[in-house]
């Protein structure tokens, strides 16, 4: 995921605005005499990396001046207590993007930072780790990028990016077989793929028969999940399988070893923890 | 907290937009035949609930004759199981707009529930829950509302609406003294109180001597607050007191029991999980 | 293609805004007195409606009470001389309005009827008529609901909704089979069907034997296409065909009789003329 | 018509919004690397050459390292074959910024190419080409600067900046004459002319005793036209006289010969096809 | 001067919130308990009107359910003591709605008195009172609003709208009659009279001769005017006559009296003082 | 009060777009040449600066390369005559951005003036001059700007950084001492200074009981306040004490010599005269 650099500066400017409303009024009074600082950010515990880039736009926005200097990319595990950026400018202007820079810092940093863990956790499965919609309002993209800086991969960006029919719609169409249809006639598999929520195995069935491209189960345990993907791999060897839900980390491996491709996990966003990061300044 | 009715629409449009994008595509091909449908909305765990009224924005947006019916009010603990709220309106639009209603209750009502869960460790004690600036990006408006509907109170909207005195301040200016001076000089006394951060007792007595209007205590145990808190005390009278920081659920009450009067608490947002509320729907 | 009310009116209202800028003076001057009008759209010749529902929003923008009456919706053909819809309200709005509504239905109505004359002319085959990107910018959503109302389906919205792999992606990487695993590798194929543009036979049979899932031909004439058409069923029964491209009106029969799946044309958008709309407005 | 820096930057990061979404997932995933391009535009067939500047701004949106090289100027008449302008920069700005930069030079060029033909066709006479306000929604200053570039002139921007009595205003106040008197009445002579639009020969001489600065004639056929401007100039040697509608191409010049001064061309943007253009990349 | 329903209420939304921000805290801590109120705008000295109807957008956009009733007209003298409209709904909207209301029709009513002062000033002469370009940044559509509520006419609404030859653009082109021949060439006198500022003999002489419509005498005492206006209309009958610059109030009657036709007043924002009104609250 | 330059641009982007709208159309066509010119800031008459952050960021919306060179700073006085301010750049750019330039800086440099015209009559008193929330709409950051270059304080931004009780929130809840302690449970008093406006000895008693941080004395003589404010500090030695009204700056020193610490001027934005300034442009 690549953002463009007027869409970022764009989002990242919403945040000091939000923080910073009409003028940081201590700071101003204490510190706007032009005196140059330096900021170390600090990783309080191991963590996997997720927002670099995104700080530094928080400074940006403040005044064009301020540089970054990194010491780990994105993505990258940093250990407890390194210095893994240094920003250099106005001691004002630090005092006053701080905060906003480590929000935005720690809140990605902990999503890939428990991203990382469920991959971790299922090395050597043939899963991967993929996101859902499940993201908080306002930050799916950066979310989405702090996912990918965890080593989990992306699934759908929103309802108009990709097709996937749920209990829901089943309901008020009357049969998966239907849906299924319903969704070739409209001309939608030209370009996506069919993608079917199952969580039994008439459903699966119906699925299968009617040539879903990709399964995602839910609401199983891992032992019924087991024998429905031996019935799916018996049935159609061509289709992807999956499993969606919230997907404790500690099940997460048992799952993976049912043999499936994608594991979506709910509560990436929702279940982590900000990741504790802290900024020392310094003046120069 | 109260949002005028023509901001929330304008907030919660943007977090459709994000999810929506350019159409619903599984459901306008299923679901845009006009039938009717009513969804639940239930608590999958016991829960203080919080954002109701951005639920209801949600599918305003999308179609002004969606109607909300609810069963409990933000800040009212909702048992598990219970259905605290029913939509009814067009089934394509309920579809369209579960996701992103659920990601912001959830997302709010969490942090309503993490606030609760402090309130109640600390009752009976003199002091009360506050919020910090440490809020997830985008969303610190409503996330203060979380905080209120917890049972907690708002702190700092932004950089400008109140004064923090924190160590970086200090060691630019030379002491915390002469920072209170120049906040003086900068008239802001006339309308906020000064409030200082400090980590031991010679910074503290510096502060009280100056006039400092709060003390926030930080990076202290339990323990060293207590001494702190009755120096303080016996110094000056009419001095606030409170502490900041990551503050453990579970040792929250020791901190309210030194006598402080707020208790500040970081991670209100970057702690708490997503509370699980889910939506069913059928059709009528 | 379904329009949320509150998009719908912000892009309309951004259109309102272009013409009438800081307002209309001259029926500011000769018509603000409250007189009640009556306007009627009328069709210059023979046409597939689209942008009714724009229209409605242009004079909604200006002014709440006004109201519109449709005697046709979108998608259908309406002959010459037909009145097709009549608006109701006071008169200096239907005269402010009058421009914006006919300039959106004049281009959108001219898309669908271009659209259904690419339909008509490949009826009976197995193909149907797609959309591309090639869309006059801004207006990539409205056009694509022309393109349906014309009876065509739409297929990528933009670059994010689905992938393919064209020439200069393959040149840069090296192949199609390898670039077709990169996508693989970055988890795109969970989601988005891997689609190639080629055009030749040693292309084709690369993009087959790497799996591709839709196949798009391109700079070839229709005899050309019948040859990998044939060679393309018998390798891989189960991928979709098609073809991109200027596609002139009077090849698309030939072209949608090598037995493609899809004809993509490019000039939906910019080949298309106006449709002869009129406005008659008369008092009441 | 000259745009000043800002304007353009924000009206282009709109449609590279439209068509980048979240991210070009193609190019993402297969040329994300850093491999720098360059890439040429040509002319697939002769035409007049209208948004350059345009282009440039779609790559420096994206990314402000992009540059472009150019070698002809909007408004030049450019060859079938050549190129007429380079890019250089990173090879995935080059590929998701191609189609934006294409699909609005391809707009621009095709209504400044359609211009000069009108230009072209009444060369010699009077009259000069101006457009009019059927203009695509969204893109009126692009448009209009599309025109000067085919050596066409602008009229009104909007319903703001020009008087145009129009036959709905003479039904609604009851006649030229009291139309003109209203208009004065409310100052609008001071800054504008006062134009009227009449299709016989009663209005002109209303018009023209009522002291009217500009005649529009509409919905008149050459022949008929001639012996109204004789009447004209014969009643009022010091009015302008010009010529509204359609105008079909082949019918220009003997519209132009009557001895009008301007001749407004509805159908400069919506009859216009876009112009042929092509992007070629190559790596450096 | 018309303002849509859209515009005002989204220009007012950003005045609340200027002045609203996160949230009015006095009041909602003690009034947000539903308890309705009413309140009247009172005149505290004899003024002329302007603003009844931003002033409702701005308690509309707080809460749809609140009503204003009026009791006179914008452009209505109101007496001292007067209540002028009367306002009801929750007694915290009232409250904080109140600020933004007051400082918008006390700002835009000043202006109204003060122009209403030029027009009795000048009555039964055959001058008008217009305004200029000398508006306050980001009022400029209110501030004309006002104007016309006090009897004066509006003349350019922006550089966009009209022309006008100033003493910087004659010393670039190197003489009046050369720049009004290039505005010629330019097309721009087809819709818009060709406007000049004289300030002597010479220059008026030769604008007349190039064949100016309006000429605007700055920089002149009344009897300096006197003989330029006599000398001009021998010359040209035909042609509009008017003063520009900062004409004050006590000399206005002088500057009418000379024979221009045009008054144009510099200072009709930049010198009106707040009009005084207040704002009663009572509960229901 | 600092600005963060991302802000600036964008307020000054909107009062750019409010004048030059679709373009100068008078310059474009007389001055579009690249002719370098210069241009010169001058006082009229005597002046307190302000604005010169804002003038130059009018030129760089235009274009990047327009260069201000200053020779005084806002908050100085600036003798009749003297040219404060430089500019270089393209004749056509200064032309067009004159006007918005000097609408600025006439504005707030009126504003600053008036300022240090109060804090001169004040001298040598105790009191400092303070505004209030009676601004232009839409203006109020940039008149706060003006007032602290006059020498003034800041007072509340809006209605969400500062608490102030006024006689209407009395008068709903009941009393003075009730609002009081209303506001504390709430925890206002955590951040902010409690503000009670009063008008006579028995509001001022109630207020001082309750334990008020701030009294705003409204609506008395200065003899009437003399006596208050030696009862307040009487009674109470550590409460600020300030005046707030429409004060007629020959009366400021009166109300200052009572004692109170604060000023609070409502007319700093309201009675201001714009400040007399002009720019003289000269090719180079």
């Amino acid at each position: 995921m690549k953002f463009n650099s007027s869409e970022i500066f764009k989002l990242v400017a919403d945040f000091v605005r939000e923080d910073v409303g009409r003028g940081d009024i201590t700071t101003e009074a204490l510190a706007s005499n032009g005196v140059s600082a330096r900021g170390k950010f600090l990783a309080e515990e191991r963590l996997v990396l997720a927002g670099l880039e995104m700080a530094d736009a928080v400074f940006g926005v403040l005044e064009a001046s301020v540089e970054i200097e990194a010491f780990a990319s994105d993505g990258d595990w940093v250990k407890k207590d390194d210095c893994f950026a240094r920003v250099s400018g106005p001691a004002d202007v630090l005092l006053t993007g701080e905060r906003v820079a480590l929000n935005l810092m720690r809140h990605l940093s902990g999503i890939a930072t428990l991203t990382r863990q469920y991959v971790d956790a299922i090395q050597g499965t043939h899963a991967v780790v993929i996101d859902t919609r499940m993201t908080t309002p306002g930050l799916r993209l950066l979310e989405r990028y702090a996912v990918m800086s965890g080593g989990g991969h992306n699934y759908r960006m929103g309802l108009d990016d990709g097709i996937l029919i749920q209990n829901n719609h089943v309901a008020l169409v009357g049969g998966i077989k239907e849906a299924i249809e319903r969704l070739r006639e409209a001309g939608l598999d030209y370009l996506h793929k069919i993608e079917v929520e199952v969580s039994g195995r008439a459903d699966l069935a119906e699925a299968l028969g009617a040539g879903a491209d990709v399964i995602l189960f839910t609401r199983l345990v891992p032992e019924q999940l087991n024998a429905l993907v031996q019935y799916a791999k018996s049935e159609r060897a061509d289709v992807l399988l999956g499993v969606t839900g919230e997907v404790p980390l500690d099940q997460a491996r048992a799952y993976a070893e049912t043999g499936i491709d994608l594991l979506a996990v709910d509560t990436l966003s929702g279940a982590a923890r900000a990741a504790p990061i802290s900024f020392k300044i310094s003046t120069m």
